[in-house]
């Protein structure tokens, strides 16, 4: 897919970082769906995943759908790191490239609320939701902005990165990096052995075992398992998706916990415990890194939590809007969290 | 781990493998416990894991065990490519290194049944078992030698390798191959970058989600997580373990399938169907490349087939010997198939 140029850019300025540095001239990617009305009361923040693009997550939006831009007004922020918005790729000098600083879900719900609040004049948020990564960044708008959040729906993401999870993006880091064109992050030429590697690698862990016992890859049009690695895996992470980009995006993912957040002290629980909005967190069955377990675990720390797990072999892309009946579990579930009182 | 030498080597000659090539003067390593009894009816066979060695298997065995080698006659033959059999590490040219021939869990089974017909004598075997190759070599043998096996408890393995782990086997050998140190097999120096990235890897599927969320690793001593990555998965896959072997020994697992068996005809179902003898497989619960539904399967397809899954939190290496509740679990499962009638 042709990279998206339909973006607005929204100028950050200089951005401190939580980790001391300051990323200067930070620009944030962004494209939006539907009008704000009069009192702005019905904006939906929906943050990107690791790597989307704003473009990546339009199948969870139209007319017919719970994110309905004839009601709503739908802000898709591209995550700083993705290639859109400020990240390594795109940053001149000195913090370009394998300098670019590093980036915790914090700093980008702060980025994400200058552009809601100093540009738009937006001052709640009808509902903040996204998959992945983007869950997240859900997680972390009820946490650090529970003055603004009015809902949230995180599927197949979590509060805080668990251990097993780091150990994933170790092994996809790890694969990436042991291409010697790698070179640190200081390569001129990709190093697409190393790509690719990380590409097979990431293949076991976005699907279940189940998904690839009834090779439910052919309902994605791929002609045998082999076809399915080149062609989907390998194909996606060759997508312009800069390797200094995967690994900045890959470091904030590796650090997600709500209790980083700034008067939290660590305390993930006390984090979970301050959101005051209901939060329907909707994982899925089957997802080998971010499991439901884990989010019955943080629900319980939540005065307004539930779970609703997606059923089905999809694994983790049950939230990547590939399976019709998952998106539309999620859709259903957005529904109703909408029709909740705030 | 000093690589052991205490073990014998039986010369199989020159063996025709599956694949069309001749592996010239191959040679067995195995190792004995217990004595053979007057009339050899009190022979086990105990093949083999992935890399592991006869030493790495000992830990099932004991005067206070069900293979007691006060009453059994133990033989635990090592896998052809973990470095002490004939191996890419250690045959001479022309078939060595990146050359060593393909090699099937047919042809592994083949060469041990010619330890134990031609050289012990042995006419029958009163149980085989393993762990992951070790029990796909054990599914191998009731297939292969119906006539022979008496009673058959693979654990944590599997009759055929399902198809999402060989994604697991692509994303190990991808990580080790990204490294251009590896080159191609040819390498006179170590690729220990790619070593490294392979250990990381194996890491997230070795243990269970849940087995890193609880931090069971510090019952193995190690002090936080990535101690744990460095000193238990660096270290182990460090170890001595030549990476053609490990290549050469992951392509016997992916291809993996009793199905293969001359006769069958690719029918797995009709291979599985044909074992005659009790055979208790022992998957674990959270084992995240050797699911227990993949058994729950292969079980009904076999006449007395039997499945107990190993519970808790341990995942594959709930077989490897680490975690006394489990090995507990196995032992009891092996003294109660051996109680079986044949």
């Amino acid at each position: 897919m042709p990279i998206p140029t339909d973006h607005q850019l929204f100028e950050l300025g200089d951005v401190v970082l939580q980790d001391g540095l300051t990323l200067r001239d930070a620009k944030l990617a962004y494209q939006t769906y539907g009008t704000l009305n009069d009192d702005k009361s019905n904006a939906v923040v929906y943050p990107t995943w690791y790597s989307g693009r704003h473009t990546d997550s339009e199948w969870l939006i139209g007319t017919d759908k719970a994110l309905n831009p004839d009601e709503l007004f739908i802000i898709v922020p591209n995550m700083l790191g993705n290639g859109l918005s400020s990240s390594p790729s795109n940053t001149p000098p000195p913090y370009d490239r394998a300098r670019f600083p590093h980036v915790t879900f914090y700093d980008q719900v702060e980025c994400q609320h200058k552009l809601v609040t100093e540009h738009f004049g937006i001052e709640s948020l009808r509902l903040v939701t996204g998959w992945s990564m983007g869950a997240g960044q859900t997680y972390q708008w009820a946490v650090s902005h529970p003055e603004m959040v009015q809902r949230a729906a995180p599927f197949c993401g979590s509060s805080v990165t668990s251990q097993h999870n780091r150990v994933f993006l170790e092994s996809i880091t790890a694969a990436l990096r042991a291409d010697a064109a790698f070179a640190e992050g200081w390569y001129r030429e990709l190093p697409e052995k190393g790509i690719r590697a990380f590409a097979r690698v990431y293949a076991g862990w976005g699907f279940s075992q189940a998904f690839y016992w009834q090779e439910e890859w052919r309902r994605l049009g791929f002609s045998s398992l082999e076809d399915f690695l080149v062609g989907f895996w390998e194909g996606f992470w060759l997508d312009e998706r800069d390797p200094n980009n995967l690994l900045a995006m890959a470091w904030t993912w590796w650090h997600g916990d709500v209790g980083n957040t700034p008067g939290f002290d660590g305390d993930t629980v006390k984090a979970l415990n301050s959101i005051r909005c209901p939060l329907l967190s909707m994982p899925a069955e089957k997802d080998l890194y971010f499991p439901p377990e884990d989010e019955q675990w943080a629900a319980q720390h939540i005065p307004r939590g539930e779970v609703r797990v997606i059923p089905g072999v999809w694994g983790h892309f049950a939230g990547g809007g590939l399976c019709p009946e998952d998106t539309e579990f999620i859709d259903r579930g957005l529904r109703d969290v909408l029709a909740m009182d705030p």
